[in-house]
């Protein structure tokens, strides 16, 4: 009897001559034909050490009759640097590949952050497809053409808007994902659901314990909705110039605890979860979100094991300096993206400095 | 009595939601609303030591209720590099510029060449102008969006194709450049009238003298009709897919001769100038050109004070081993420009390598 065919699924990124298509399903990396989006002769994988030994070899399995190699860079946001950017130009030149070449970007987000500015910036720009592991990256940073890395002073200040020719997501890769790591991708998809997707959030809160199981479909199903309203929402705007902002929901207030503790405590999508439910506070302080909404949203981080309370010894002050020199705050305004319900988000530049105090002390 | 208005002219870079305009006249920079292309309320002017004290404060009079600052980089080619863009970087981030910051380049082709680039890459692109000092730089590199830096292995590998808002050229900023670097500007513009312009090109020929004397019409009109030439091709490929190519008439012989004497002899546009002549005598040999065409070239490069042979000492198998590692050799192709006519320019890639060889014998 023959079993039945995987089920992979599609979403298309329509950004007219830059469209690309995202697939998606369970052991994908196995059998996705991603030599047909390779248009040259030659490719490289730029993965890093701890990824490398597991999925090279399954890559370029896929990339038959061409000719791979692999630069596998430290593993660590604190190697999102110039330095690693220039180590593959390097290797670039030094194997002599031509504006024909295609980079492949196999890993998290810092892996595809790099990789994208290398491939926008080589030659003025080469191919690039992206094959994201982690949660996080499949279904934010690999979706939108957001590519950077850090400086010394601030976090993914130097990059471009660049777009992949594809996206491979094999649901596979998060099998063996901590947990903390697998919840702070949950994160995101939380997010989606909270700033354009009422229904996709009500599917949420009845499939919170089937996606920390990891069911395969539940993890596909999720994904695919992730990278449908990201898409959705790039397509609409591609370079930030205003309506994008809403996916930031939660980063500014995340942000803030994210440079308090260093980087050194939460995850960015641990901070972000708190950042949401203080975004959503104040959205209730403006009238927008009832309370009842709140705490929905406050149940469903906690039953995907998120953290919703603000670190200890952080005080009202702490944001509130460091929001305010968050890069959002342009020409001086703090931009922050509030909720009008779940399922819709809003980029407001009017709000009353006490009522986000207040939403602060509300979260202490 | 009441003087007669400046005669500046307008060109139009057309590039749909890009496009530009190149302001071009006399004295332009005592009196052009620069400040109107600034759409924040803060400005970066990145120059060199050298044109610093010339020109930065007579631009910052042009920028009035703007916050402006300088950033002088050390002149030369060979702070063309990753290093002296972060220079830019760490600055910006320093003094706190955010996304609506523009960049404003003053000098000649390294320095727009690397803030092209800064302006692209900072915070995903923030806004650029150019204002461009030397004639290399008026009549090629601040139009048509390239923007780089060099690499230890290899020049202008990592780059982007980014478009200022506005680019403007006053002539008189010629009065103090060198004969040689004034010259080597003169070879670019007549390889605007060599690939898509012949009576530009006989218009050239009638006006060498007053080009040479840097009068100032000969020069506005010759900067304004090289700006409209390089506009119409970079709008027909703005990021070099085709056709755009013909802009390198010349450049690929010109490239082997600045690779062989390690850019410590002729300067770019002189080789450029020996390479365009080379690539007459080629297109002779394929039966497209005429001897006579040829002889036209030559003499009017020479009229310009523009070297027409290549340097003593370089032999034929140098130009074939160079020209065979060039970066427009594409997956293994050589690719040339050659001329159909005077005024008439195509990119071909099926040159009978005997032809090849016998156009460098013949220029020896």
């Amino acid at each position: 009897m023959a079993t039945s065919a995987p089920r992979d699924t599609l979403v298309n990124v329509d950004l007219g001559a830059r469209s690309y298509p995202i697939a998606i399903g369970a052991g994908l990396l196995a059998r996705a034909d991603i030599a047909a989006h390779v248009h040259g002769k030659r490719a490289l994988i730029v993965t890093n050490t701890t990824i490398e030994p597991l999925l090279a070899d399954v890559l370029k399995a896929r990339l038959a009759g061409i000719e791979v190699e692999v630069l596998a860079l430290p593993d660590g946001e604190q190697y999102k640097t110039l330095d690693s950017l220039n180590l593959i130009y390097s290797h670039l030149l030094e194997h002599g590949h031509d504006r024909k070449t295609t980079l492949i970007a196999l890993g998290g987000g810092v892996v595809g952050d790099i990789t994208g500015f290398a491939a926008a910036s080589y030659q003025r720009g080469v191919n690039f497809i992206q094959v994201p592991t982690t949660l996080l990256s499949q279904v934010d940073s690999s979706v939108g053409g957001k590519t950077a890395v850090n400086h010394p002073l601030g976090k993914n200040m130097i990059g471009a808007f660049y777009q992949p020719q594809a996206v491979f997501i094999d649901t596979d890769c998060l099998a063996t994902l901590p947990p903390r790591e697998f919840a702070a991708g949950l994160a995101e998809v939380v997010k989606y659901g909270a700033i354009v997707d009422a229904e996709f959030f009500a599917w949420l809160e009845q499939h919170a314990e089937a996606l920390l199981a990891r069911d395969g479909d539940a993890l596909s199903y999720a994904i695919e909705q992730s990278c449908r309203a990201k898409a959705a929402v790039v397509s609409s705007d591609e370079t930030e110039q205003g309506r994008r902002a809403i996916l930031n929901l939660g980063h500014t207030f995340g942000h803030a605890i994210e440079t308090w503790q260093r980087y050194t405590g939460l995850l960015h999508g641990e901070a972000v979860a708190v950042g949401m439910l203080m975004a959503a506070r104040l959205s209730a302080l403006r009238g927008w979100l009832s309370a009842a909404e709140v705490a929905r949203l406050a149940a469903l981080l906690e039953a995907l094991g998120l953290p919703t309370a603000v670190p200890a010894g952080m005080q009202v002050e702490d944001f509130s300096k460091l929001m305010l020199r968050d890069k959002k705050v342009l020409d001086g305004q703090l931009r922050l993206v509030l909720m009008g319900a779940i399922g819709e988000a809003m980029v407001v530049v009017d709000t009353p400095p006490e009522l986000l105090l207040e939403s602060i002390a509300q979260s202490l």
